[in-house]
């Protein structure tokens, strides 16, 4: 049978949608909400994404790179803002060929789904909320949100892409030795906007990714077509890490005025509206969920944030969910028509990467909201840059391995740590990062660490 | 307001219910089976549990000790069975007066029905199924597994009682920054039974818990009252463990028999109807839950397994949450009718003492089918009686404080680990238990230990 249902056409969803109508599946792809092509909403998610390497390997396969392309800012590295408003730039790779690309959530998945109805055999079904599952029969109950009318769907596949809620997974969740965790850091997180200059010029450097770093908090912000840029706020929920740092004391217009002007005095003008975006957008919350298994024999399989949502400070949330569609692809290429081989392939090589790269996305927030304006950081992020240079298939830095290459998360995971290991022990006789010890450091690479490209 | 809802009458929600009965509260306890004592049925769960000292205090606060002691078989210590068939005792306290007593769930159970039901507050409804949550106005909606209707109950308290997979928490699941793991094992379970010899006569020693450690696997029997052991096999799952060590690999009767009279031969024959117990019996998972928060202000809060399943290694799993029980019990006693602290203190005493227990029973697991028969091991627990006899206020046995005492489980497993440091660093030098470094002893316990009791 050629017959696949895909519940939920976001991101995830509707790129493999594409992926397997160009296999030749008769796909149907189920979304809760309205078509955000018509309606204009662009769901409850952050306005703004980080697409890299292994993105773009994705929409390139599928033929939607270079449409995407036009519509993306690229970034080329952390344009860091200190209190006394001092700015300091720090690239991302090695030159100006490698950047991140700032690209609107609501306008990729616009494109994917135009793309993805462009196929005759996929139709995306609008409206349509799971309501049940029967997985011995693979058979779901779907509500028409509008109509109310209910339906029984019937196939011999099953991929949900519904998301860190999943309603899938959460009927998995019943079926003994599933394995469930969702795990919600005590940060929350708001949503702030710094609109355009006159003529739609940007405020600030267009093409990098602005932090404003105080330790147990942060704002960031990223450039948008139109000049504007949006910025978040990442903020304790409570009172815990220190009196003023929560949304829990900034409870006022007073307070949270007073603070924003002594933490982020080289914004506080740029955002005319604060107080009301501050109290009237939704506090977001940040999950971490992971699980085992995915898959349900040659029936049923999660795929991207449905069974590995990250928190987003590594910008590999979408990344991470494309390159999950890359890997079923491959799979099925590989085993045909042998769903069992198709799945459990696909669950064993992206379960293990999926894990690192959500310990990788918790670790960048310490890096983030703390570390880039550490003086000893700083130090080891110019060792790292030197040997990069020196050996450039050998000793590549973490954030490269993860954006600009499609190694595998759990391999720079794990030499990102032994690398760690190595900054931190050159850097403790530095005093620049020209002046470690080179024959040391030939050493350690030498014994440490293997080629990886 | 003087009425609360339970939702679950297993063990902690009929035992909460005489408790709660007691301080004045009406209460409704909605129980999805039939009741136990008309239909027979006593549930999918294990038949015998260890009630110890947490468990027995709480049965005396209610006044049901003196019933229960009367079907309660003591247990003074392990026997264990080596595959030469030796056997070995090893005490669990310092004398006969320390003991574990062997009950039947379903026995015990039915006696806190019984008890619920002779106060005039209290109400066990049966065959009710919680089939919705609107935790906001307190209403549970129920449907009579017998007859379809369907019921809505309106409280102003919620407690839910309903066990490892309840569903109430599911509910709680979907609420914002409500954390969640459930954590499977990879060993199943199989209950098998050794009936009793002529006149009801025990065909091993009555009183203990015999165990037939084998490293990556185990036996466990239990005594009935009529004269029969139930026993339990864990096992692993699959065959990632070794060959024949697994439920998957002892798929056939040959194979399961050759399994059983080799690894258990002085066993093997009291036990007739192996092939069938094996067979017949369901295989049982073996599961961790961990999630905070327990509460939604002072209107719901989960109890027991609900919110904190362990898996049995400890024997704690129904005294943890009796002393649950006692302990909320305690906090009404405190804030009288501000339910917002009562649970808020609820919470904040139980959660870290049940992360610790549910350590505990993990690591106990090890002990049990391991350790037991290791050398090293039996010369640290030697080691360990005789510093306890020493030090009776100060150095107790990990075992013995959370079995004999109501030290609070964290502190169990805090001074545990301090303790076995100590008895590692011991048995390094010594060749026996008596002949260890006193001196050394009297020194690491002066520094790393204060008084207990």
């Amino acid at each position: 049978m050629k017959k696949i249902t895909i519940v939920g056409a976001g991101l995830a969803g509707s790129l493999l949608s594409v992926y397997l109508a160009k296999k030749g599946f008769e796909v149907s792809v189920y979304e809760r909400r309205p078509d955000m092509r018509k309606s204009g909403a662009a769901g409850g998610k952050s306005i703004n994404l980080a697409l890299s390497t292994r993105g773009i390997h994705a929409l390139k396969e599928v033929g939607l790179y270079d449409e995407i392309r036009k519509i993306a800012i690229p970034m080329y590295g952390r344009m860091i803002h200190l209190v006394e408003g001092e700015l300091s730039f720090q690239r991302y790779g090695k030159d100006d060929s490698e950047y991140i690309n700032a690209v609107s959530r609501a306008d990729l998945n616009k494109s994917l789904m135009d793309l993805a109805e462009k196929n005759p055999g996929v139709k995306i079904l609008f409206n349509q909320r799971c309501s049940g599952i029967d997985f011995k029969n693979g058979e779901i109950n779907f509500r028409n949100e509008l109509t109310g009318e209910t339906s029984l769907v019937k196939s011999d596949r099953i991929i949900a892409t519904d998301g860190a809620t999943s309603a899938v997974r959460l009927e998995m969740q019943k079926i003994p030795r599933f394995n469930f965790a969702q795990h919600y850091e005590n940060y929350g997180y708001k949503e702030l906007m710094i609109p355009s200059g006159k003529d739609g010029s940007f405020l600030m450097d267009k093409n990098a990714l602005h932090i404003w770093p105080r330790g147990s908090f942060m704002l960031i912000a990223l450039p948008n077509p139109d000049g504007s840029f949006t910025c978040t706020l990442f903020l304790a929920y409570d009172l815990s890490l220190g009196e003023e740092n929560s949304f829990e004391y900034l409870s006022t217009e007073e307070r949270a005025d007073a603070f924003f002007k002594k933490q982020f005095p080289d914004t506080y003008e740029m955002i005319p509206d604060f107080k009301k975006d501050f109290f009237h957008n939704p506090t977001g919350s940040l999950m971490t969920v992971k699980c085992y298994p995915w898959i349900i024999e040659d029936r049923v399989a999660l795929l991207g944030d449905a069974c590995h949502a990250i928190v987003p400070f590594f910008g590999q949330g979408m990344n991470a969910a494309f390159e999950d569609c890359t890997c079923l692809n491959e799979c099925i290429e590989k085993y045909g028509t042998d769903w069992k081989k198709i799945f459990s392939e696909y669950q064993e090589l992206r379960k293990i990467n999926s894990d690192a790269i959500a310990d990788l996305a918790q670790e960048n927030f310490i890096e983030m909201r703390d570390l880039v304006s550490d003086r000893d950081f700083l130090l080891r992020k110019k060792i790292e840059t030197e040997l990069y240079k020196k050996y450039p298939d050998t000793f590549v830095p973490k954030y490269s391995m993860v954006t600009f290459s499609r190694i595998p998360y759990s391999v720079a995971l794990k030499r990102g740590r032994i690398q760690e290991e190595i900054l931190k022990e050159l850097s403790k006789g530095a005093e620049s990062g020209e002046s470690f010890d080179k024959d040391k450091a030939d050493k350690l690479i030498k014994e440490k660490l293997g080629k990886i490209f």
